[in-house]
């Protein structure tokens, strides 16, 4: 039988991670499924060997798509740019392309990662706030400062880029985390910004088939 | 007076995320200068207003390249590969080069950071052994999972990428925080390989311009 040629996204609403790709995937307009993959539910449903053959990294997001499965969100966002390259999330030009990928880059490897659920788990309860404010305020600090010289209407320049895809699920998170965004209004006004836009809406955590009804929006 | 047109690269010896860039230098043959920034050394030089005005997220490498300055050691990689193309980083293959990214984000977003000297410093010194060793077994359990499939000689088939000038460093790290790698023969092997290449030897911690007399090889 041959297998379904929808891609399948295995995804967790709340995950900032899945969110980029979810913003990808309405944005190129990509019709896939999801699978949701509860990190809290039975101790972590990421942690079944099911979901750990698919992604040995045993996180969200991963992407079954064109008979493959790829895990990392910026790894999956780029793939959808080479193979579906409309509309583009990176520019022509590669000293913008750069710009695009140090921001994305900061978020996802200077914000994002400590910050994550497997993180708090380990600095214990008590400090988990204080852990994830300190680790979001010295990667907004920069990102504040390098915005300031990149930006147009969104991160670098006028057009949405992979860069939007990371900012907003991280201002999210920052929100979470209880964040005072005051020092960071070029961050808060871009983030408006692509709140406003379609694809942003449609692929929110507020909104996804795994949502729990209280949160939805 | 015009610039000069060497890049120059703000490294620090021991840095992976620099060593990770130096390959990529050595491999396409581009002649660089280098800053050393000392990351121990008066309380980190890379909290130097001038360095913080070249590189807000005060870590390095960061490059001066083309009339840019670019952070991010994966976002530097990823422009040099598209501006400087010979010998290729990322196989023609879009699926390749998916794994390829996949493996690289692991490492730069799901190892790295977690062991990296600021968090090693916040987790308190009694702690930081253990908290870096669980980072790093915690990737390279699903690292070497991954390359079981994507591994030729290298990381991915038989020609070196982007995923390798990631590995090398970091078992590096490994190395330094006293991990046990008899778990992961297929990480080992690979880095064996690479460490015999030419652009890996010379870009080693142990041979720059900043290395201490005393790790000097």
């Amino acid at each position: 039988m041959a297998e379904s040629s929808k891609p399948i996204l295995y995804s967790y609403f709340r995950s900032s991670c899945s969110w980029r790709v979810r913003i990808a995937l309405a944005l190129k307009n990509i019709d896939y499924e999801t699978v949701a993959i509860n990190l809290t539910k039975d101790g972590g449903q990421q942690f079944s060997e099911e979901f750990q053959a698919l992604n040995p990294m045993k996180q969200v997001p991963a992407l079954k798509i064109d008979g493959i499965t790829i895990g990392q969100s910026l790894a999956i966002i780029e793939y959808l740019e080479e193979t579906r390259p409309t509309p583009r999330l990176l520019p022509r030009d590669p000293k913008k392309r750069a710009q695009v990928r140090m921001v994305s880059d900061l978020i996802a490897s200077g914000i994002q990662p400590l910050q994550n659920l497997s993180v708090l788990k380990q600095v214990g309860q008590e400090n988990q706030l204080t852990w994830a404010q300190q680790a979001i305020t010295s990667g907004f600090n920069a990102l504040e400062q390098i915005l300031q010289s990149t930006a147009g209407r969104y991160c670098v320049g006028d057009e949405v880029s992979m860069a939007d895809l990371c900012l907003a699920p991280q201002v999210a998170n920052a929100d979470r985390f209880k964040v005072d965004l005051t020092p960071y209004p070029t961050i808060s006004r871009i983030n408006k910004s692509l709140l406003a836009l379609e694809a942003f809406h449609v692929s929110h955590p507020c909104r996804q088939p795994d949502t729990p009804p209280e949160l939805r929006a």
